[in-house]
């Protein structure tokens, strides 16, 4: 058998921690699995005394992440600081220039900066594996960029962000506003004071950009995704959805066009036999078209210290048995300049939610701007003040309007767009309307 | 870049055929992804005369298989012939004793030969890779395999056969009996003209074998597994699954219990609300519980040869990545000998349907019965003819009878069998109890 792989572990924050109790927990198993031992020898964090339930007199210690990096008694490098520039950015690339192979759990680095460290992996002839960075313990990486090879990937989907889906879920079973679901995130420890970077779409963003990087071999390119959060949806949206046949998850879309890869975020209505509807709570899901295959999807624990740990341990096993993919699944100088699918051009069905002025000829003129357009309607739910639709506690009703829900066959962004402004100049509208894309299976 | 990897098919059904095609197909793809181009060397099989809309005059010819796995010319042999004894099972030893790597979809010749084949893998230094052999082109076997090692996995349990799951999905919504839903299965291909070993369950048992051995680290065990079938399953149990909450699916199910591993093959009730029962028609669908992940779910074609070529395709990569693991996660000599949990061991709650005598007292006589073995009681559901729990139409209804459905709070299979032929011996029960298990998530 071969010496021990020797760690260094960068970041003992709960999942820093779960690793250590998990590498010691699975030892052997680890050791028959890939043919070697495997043992944390150096350690690195910003407080030394904090109690992490493990004991820390085995490893040698380093102040500063970088050292721990370039430490020559450490034969891989796992990186769970975070943040996508700073100590975290510098010690990978430190490990990957000094010619160790990494594991990293941190989306936002590899989203910003995944070409750059690709590149600096690959001139070193090491891995970079990051598994837990998208989805948590769910093996959607390992997947995308082994299981699947065969596959010409259409579309990538999913929920990615335990935080949005544990609110949309919770206001819709108990009827609670966005506001009320947020702060009991809060309390449960689901989402962050500044809840900003989960609930405004952005983190959801981040793992999207990595996983259309794996699924159709493009540099990844964040900065192309159309981005919405879920602060506008209401119980009145969560309530028409369920009366037309569907649920709102926040959903990261990638999907190949003829135009390119269109990659967007927002709250998406999916129809409630769709097995992305049936996943409730923090879990999250992810789910690929593809021509060989047709249909997967993966479903588990998106975050969490010892379901990310699982797949942090996963990664450092494959580095054990010698295993060295290309980091996003070919060699970073073959992956392709992502062509950006305007989101004007995208195609697909709309729930819209009106505030109309009560009085005669508004229905008829909002009738004629959509057809004007060619947009075809399923289904014109319009009820009157107090009716189940809306509700009388919804704060989107506005006195002297009657809500008016759409729903439209496939059309595109921009006749859906240039529809409601015609409607706004019309003056029929009393308010923004809301516009919800719908994700068919 | 390394030469070519230069592969030999042994089997041109449709999963061979789409293997040939997808190489053919992703050839660039995959050579970015292993770093070496993959080729089709030789072929063998039955006939070289059917048109299965390849050309095959690229490929050399051989009618003996065993002939192409030795053949000097393939550096990869790819069995694709079905079958736990005969060629399938001369070829890939003979493939393995020549020092050549083998990828599988013979879930049979693995269940009856695994540990055997391992060993000569083993001695080779060679690859035995079969993700195709467990639920088509789910990834579940390099899930298990890889991405979970850092976890002690609890249970492996699942939807494993599509035959199965198309007939009690249509029987459930459609309210059709056994038979004509076989009847389709076969005339749309989903059933072979003898059904038995799919419906017998003896399909999903092969294949429960192997996760477990995957999942526990112990060696394939395929005659320890507790099988039974779907042909008993009335239109009125689906029924009454559907007014008690719960649907019922054929499942696999594997778990780590005190006694040993419990391995049972059976029609489950699942609650409605979980995964595995939104699982309709001929799709798969795996479900783990493990100490660091917790709870994950794959979702995917279980069949079909483009699926099927897939993971074959998957499989073929890793071997072109020079990756090689231990076949069944660990060396073969460190699979333990798999202690069998006894069937009457079995805990959990169960569906009960009786016909009862019409009589006073009988009520009064199953309740003492399961009382006497300390079984509590769930629901009892009684009603008189023609209602709708049992149904007209339901050749289970026995004149002088009525229907009693129970469904009992976690027991043992020892105390319900125990309560039955109590019943029995009663006097009470007008035919053989119908009693289905129930699988809580």
């Amino acid at each position: 058998m071969l010496q021990p792989l020797k760690i260094g572990v960068a970041g003992l924050g709960t999942v820093g921690a779960a690793v250590i109790r998990l590498l010691d927990r699975r030892a052997n198993a680890l050791a028959a699995a890939s043919g070697r031992g495997v043992v944390v020898s150096a350690v690195s964090a910003r407080s030394r005394d904090r109690d992490r339930g493990i004991d820390l007199e085995r490893f040698r210690w380093h102040d500063d992440p970088v050292a721990l990096a370039r430490d020559a008694e450490i034969d891989l490098f796992v990186e769970l600081i975070g943040g996508e520039n700073g100590p975290a950015r510098e010690a990978v690339a430190a490990a990957l220039d000094a010619g160790k192979p990494v594991v990293t759990a941190n989306k936002a680095l590899l989203a910003r900066h995944g070409v750059d460290l690709a590149e600096r992996a690959e001139k070193a002839g090491v891995a970079l594996n990051f598994e837990a960075a998208v989805a948590g313990g769910v093996p959607i990486v390992k997947t995308l960029r082994e299981g699947l090879v065969g596959n010409t990937i259409e579309r990538v989907y999913g929920i990615l962000n335990g935080t949005c889906n544990y609110i949309l879920t919770r206001m819709e079973a108990e009827g609670l506003s966005f506001e009320e679901c947020l702060r009991d995130a809060q309390r449960l420890g689901y989402a962050e004071a500044d809840p900003t970077f989960d609930i405004g779409g952005f983190d959801t963003a981040h793992k999207l950009a990595i996983l259309t990087s794996l699924a159709f071999g493009t540099q990844i390119d964040a900065e192309a995704i159309h981005v919405e959060g879920i602060a506008q949806i209401t119980t009145a949206d969560l309530r028409a959805a369920e009366e037309l046949g569907y649920r709102i998850k926040l959903l990261g879309v990638a999907t190949r066009t003829a135009g390119g890869v269109e990659q967007r975020v927002h709250p998406t209505m999916v129809p409630k036999s769709s097995p992305l509807a049936q996943v409730n709570g923090v879990t999250n899901a992810i789910a690929i078209d593809a021509d060989a295959v047709h249909e997967l999807a993966l479903v588990g624990p998106g975050a969490g210290g010892e379901a990310t740990a699982s797949a942090v341990v996963g990664d450092i096993a494959d580095i054990a048995r010698g295993l060295r993919l290309p980091v996003f699944g070919r060699p970073a100088g073959e992956l392709t300049r992502l062509a950006r699918a305007p989101m004007q051009a995208h195609k697909g069905g709309y729930y819209i939610r009106l505030s109309v002025a009560d009085r005669p000829g508004a229905a008829a003129a909002i009738a004629t701007r959509m057809a004007e357009r060619s947009i075809s309607l399923e289904s014109i739910v319009q009820r009157r003040q107090g009716a189940r639709v809306h509700g009388g506690d919804d704060p989107s009703t506005v006195a002297g309007t009657v809500p008016v829900i759409l729903i439209t066959y496939a059309t595109t962004e921009a006749a859906i767009r240039s529809a409601l402004d015609a409607m706004m100049s019309d003056g029929y509208i009393g308010e923004t309307p809301q516009v919800i894309r719908i994700e068919r299976e």
